[in-house]
C-alpha cells in the first residue's frame, strides 16, 4: 500500500472512530503530506467538510503554484463539490482508493485535465460498504439525497 | 433590487468591514433566508469557505429535500469549487449578482441544468472592482492562481 493512501486511510479510520462517515484524504506536496482531513459531518455538523475539503482546508492557505505540484490522495471517488475544489486549485493528480461504492464526478475532472488514478483498494471499499449498509441516512444526506 | 440580494450584499459588506473579500450569499428556501454568509479566507484563513460555502455552512445540516427546493443569491459568479457545492446538493436555481470580474464554472452549470439568472448588478461589480484592484494578491489566491 501507498504509504499516502495509508495515510488517507487512517484519516478514515479516525473519522470512523469518531462516529463520523469514514472518508480521509491527504495533500502532498514534494513528496510531503501537507494536509489531511477527513469528512466532519457528524463531528462538527459541517457540509462543507468533506474528507477532500477537510485536507484542503487543514493545509492552509498556500500560493497558487503549490496546488499545482500537489497530489491529493482520498479514499473515496470526489463528490462534484470536491472535484470542483480541485479543479478551482488546479491540482493536477488525484489517486482515488475506490469508486464502487459511489462514483464522484470523475468524468468532469478528467475533461478537464485532472490525471486520476483508481486503486480499487478492497480497505477503502469495505469502511464504506460497511458504513453505507449501517447509516444509510447519514450517507444519503452527505451526498445531498 | 430583490432583498435576498440585498443580503447577499450586505454579507459581502460585511465581509469587507471584517478585512476580507467582499463576496456574500444567502440560501432561501420557501421565501425565507435559511443561511448566509460571506467569504472567509483574511477571516479565518478559510481556503474553502468562500461566501456560497460559508452560507451553506451556516444553513446546517438539511434534508436532501430541501437544497432541492431553494435558491442560493450570491454577490459573485460561482468559482469551481462553489459550483460544485450546487451540483452535490442539487440546489436548481441561482441568483448571481455579476460576473464581470470574475467569470465562474456557469457552463457547467447549465450543462447540469441548473438555472443561473446573472443581475450585473452595479454595487456587486464596484466591491470586487475596487477589492482586486487594491488586493490582488489575495484575490488571485482566493481563486488558485
Amino acid at each position: 500500500m501507498d504509504s499516502f493512501m495509508q495515510a488517507a486511510i487512517d484519516e478514515a479510520r479516525q473519522g470512523l472512530a469518531e462516529g463520523g462517515v469514514p472518508i480521509g484524504s491527504v495533500l502532498v506536496h514534494d513528496g510531503r503530506i501537507i494536509g489531511r482531513g477527513h469528512n466532519r459531518r457528524q463531528q462538527r455538523g459541517s457540509v462543507v467538510l468533506h474528507g477532500e475539503m477537510d485536507a484542503l482546508e487543514n493545509a492552509g492557505r498556500l500560493p497558487g503554484a503549490v496546488y499545482r505540484q500537489s497530489v491529493l490522495y482520498t479514499t473515496l471517488s470526489p463528490c462534484p463539490m470536491c472535484s470542483g475544489a480541485i479543479l478551482l486549485y488546479g491540482i493536477p493528480r488525484v489517486v482515488i482508493g475506490e469508486n464502487r461504492t459511489f462514483l464522484g464526478d470523475e468524468t468532469h475532472l478528467r475533461e478537464c485535465g485532472v490525471t486520476l488514478e483508481v486503486l480499487d483498494d478492497p480497505t477503502c471499499r469495505e469502511l464504506m460498504a460497511t458504513f453505507i449498509a449501517r447509516h444509510p441516512e447519514v450517507w444519503n444526506e452527505d451526498v445531498g439525497r
